[in-house]
């Protein structure tokens, strides 16, 4: 048997955390725009290709919007919120699946009054995001309804979805 | 943006079920042990290196017991059950961690009363599982827990753990 780095179970905890698993920056580079939120990497492992990280935004907590080549294969794993796909706007909850597709700008929405996290699976190797131009940022604002999303129109847990 | 197969929503639904997701036969090889337990492949995408799949087994089911070259990295996500881990007996419970190192003897139980499901990442390109020689399942037995729990020692989801 293999030596693994981490211990073989490692047990969830309260607030959604896990015993041995760091909460980390969310991005390395403060240069993105964010906020509120937090990355924990559940699985990376030598031997596997890809990733699974837990992200968590605190209430009226976003991630960037960016995009970039590889895959995310997302499950919302706790509360609800909204996703930004390309140009639509998607109310999510608890255990559902979202795929990002390539070079699709993306976005992910705590509501005002709730914690929101999900699992991310990705491949362990990938390019960096992209994140928009000012003209790019101008022709995603164009749609009444993603230019509400990235403005943070407010949005509760209750009413939303 | 790429076309993917699977749309890019799809929603959670009743008795973890996922929209557009089908129930698969646990293994498509019948010759390998294992009862009351069904597969969903929730992620499998050219573009990822690994697949994200959901098991789940009704009350008194179990996984095969085998082992691989490939880990298995494993988010418990309904219930709670118990996993043979080499020659240990683990008590897992909703969104614990298990990561299952290459060559490890392993199986999973749900207990007598309850469903029990997990999420699984795998690398998309893996070996074959090998099933225990009736020598190398005497020296597992040997052991007196393992024996008990391989010959499926009543365990109910409100005592365990």
């Amino acid at each position: 048997m293999d030596t693994p780095n981490a211990p073989l179970i490692r047990r969830f905890a309260e607030a959604y955390s896990w015993d041995g698993v760091d909460h980390l920056p969310y991005k390395e580079d403060g240069a993105a725009p964010f906020k509120a939120i937090a990355r924990q990497t559940l699985f990376s492992e030598a031997e596997l290709a890809c990733e699974l990280r837990y992200f968590e935004m605190a209430p009226g907590g976003y991630s960037t919007l960016e995009r970039h080549g590889h895959v995310h294969a997302v499950m919302i794993l706790r509360g609800r919120g909204r996703c930004l796909l390309g140009n639509a706007v998607h109310a999510v909850a608890q255990y559902d699946l979202v795929t990002i597709p390539p070079w699709t700008w993306h976005q992910f929405r705590a509501p005002a009054d709730a914690a929101f996290g999900f699992l991310c699976m990705v491949n362990a190797s990938r390019d960096r995001p992209q994140l928009p131009s000012a003209e790019e940022l101008r022709i995603l604002r164009a749609d009444a309804d993603v230019a509400a999303f990235l403005d943070g129109a407010a949005a509760s847990a209750s009413t939303e979805a």
